[in-house]
């Protein structure tokens, strides 16, 4: 299957300013990883197979939890079988029947 | 960390109807994990260590993906330290505020 | 159709604690509308016509920005045509087919 | 306000193929909205102020129902007070900080 997930992850401890720093660390991680990934305004999408997307969320959870005492996460998944190249074509088909 | 998630998870190559039979699938895993969860109308809370809440959405995409083409999933997660009972004390919290 | 909704919306700029009493002033909202509603963990589900429930979330918006320079929000949303008591009958549904 | 949003809104009736033709009609509402915007693998995300964006949501949604009897959307937001040019500055603010 191609995982696709858009995630995001922030402290919720440190107030509103200066988040990006800690976002920063997650997104050092997925790039790490080596796995296809987009960053976006309102979270990072990856692609995969699940074992590997998921283990790319903890290692993000795990980094975060270390210096703060509230995480907010949300992810959506989109799991497809035979999908290739998903990061890319699933934009390239919607933006090719827009009139 | 108490980690609370909710999460919810369903074929996308089934049509909309008989869902309910897939999902079920995914809440009997989340009933054998001994988790304290609540089923909701959009979906279902669990709370537990993160390494302990991830294994139950494991199984649960493991279990679904045995015979669908394409799954989706969405999860929010609220990991908060020291809090005791969040599935309960969370509403709980809000409720004893309302006037 | 029947929309059904589960949304959670707080303030990022006011730290982690205290938080209950933001959210409590958008189920008062929730509560006055008179629409089928319940509280969850992670979110309020709302059933209701597309207006309906959107005038709902609207209403929360505009009540918890009059003191917030910062909100986050989740929503997800299930409309389905004919669907009646989605708020019960969706769980129930599940529930029956659990072995 | 400016608000962040990142939105999808997909028909649950129509099987998992051939989706893109469905949402390529709400990409064509947000483009025809004038506010900025961008499309990712997993939802559009779109910045204005909270009448705009939930007006360009409302249109989607309506769009979609029309040949629809089942709907799933998802919905994350941020808003925050005095940022300037989010769909863009947020991305940038968390890539300086990556080592």
């Amino acid at each position: 299957m191609s995982v696709l997930i858009n995630f995001s992850i922030f402290p919720m401890d440190k107030g509103d300013t200066g988040l990006s720093r800690h976002v920063a660390r997650a997104i050092e991680i997925v790039e790490a990883s080596g796995l296809p990934h987009e960053l976006g305004p309102m979270g990072t999408s990856i692609e995969g197979e699940w074992e590997d997307v998921m283990a790319v969320i903890n290692a993000c959870y795990h980094e975060l939890e270390k210096d703060s005492d509230r995480l907010f996460m949300t992810l959506t998944a989109d799991a497809k079988k035979g999908r290739k190249d998903g990061l890319t074509n699933k934009v390239r088909s919607v933006q090719e029947k827009i009139r």
